[in-house]
């Protein structure tokens, strides 16, 4: 299953990313999810600390760059972030947990068709952290993906 | 030495400031320098994992808005990040080195008149991660401290 292999890649290559506990929850039509538990990125008032908040849209939105590449057969694509907007709307304050949209057809056969010409494209991913229905992060982040 | 405090009450009160080993190294005129090693916070390419960066700069500004609430005398402030924009400018191939510049003299006393007020005010604080003498990551963190 694919993120199963995804998570082992990222626990075994990026070791903050297993001291904090993120785990690939699932992945469907619309979206990955990802969590960390709240207990290890806590803050000192209780709720989730910044830094952990923004690591997880960053490698959540990294993982969905490294999905689309698997998709598109891409062979050891390396795929870096450019830069990224995040807004701390509310505090997280149980277990966080992240969702990261699937980019539409479009900006999928847009990023398709710049690395086959170009063997270099970027695309904007939008990774949210919602708890009880409401938004409490709202991260894009822009990322290059090299072939 | 209030360095050596601020270390303290985030390395006790946010457990993942201590996992990726940050550190408060040096106050002065100027700026606030922070260090964590690369490798607890490595990536996937052997340089410094973007999650990790963006904690650092993040939590380096949290620390600044910190330093200048007790500066004040604040009792008890609140002080949580409200947004940012982080820019990944060239990767980060060593130990990390984060510079976070001291709010100049009219931002210091526009902040302090606010809360004086209005119990509330916010804040632009700029932390930068240099390498060689090129900026690698340039970030700008918007913080609230309410008292």
């Amino acid at each position: 299953m694919v993120i199963e292999e995804i998570q082992n890649k990222i626990h075994t290559q990026i070791p903050m990313t297993k001291l904090m506990k993120l785990e690939l929850k699932d992945l469907n039509e619309t979206q990955l999810i990802t969590t960390a538990p709240l207990d290890i990125n806590v803050n000192d008032k209780g709720t989730a600390f910044g830094g952990s908040l923004n690591s997880i849209t960053i490698i959540s939105s990294w993982c969905m760059a490294y999905y689309l590449s698997k998709k598109f057969n891409l062979e050891n694509p390396s795929i870096v972030i450019f830069k990224n907007e995040t807004k701390f709307i509310r505090p997280v304050t149980k277990d966080i947990i992240c969702h990261t949209l699937i980019p539409n057809e479009e900006e999928q056969n847009t990023l398709l068709s710049k690395i086959n010409t170009k063997n270099s494209a970027s695309i904007k991913i939008h990774s949210q952290i919602i708890e009880n229905d409401k938004v409490c992060v709202d991260f894009y982040g822009v990322y290059v993906i090299k072939t």
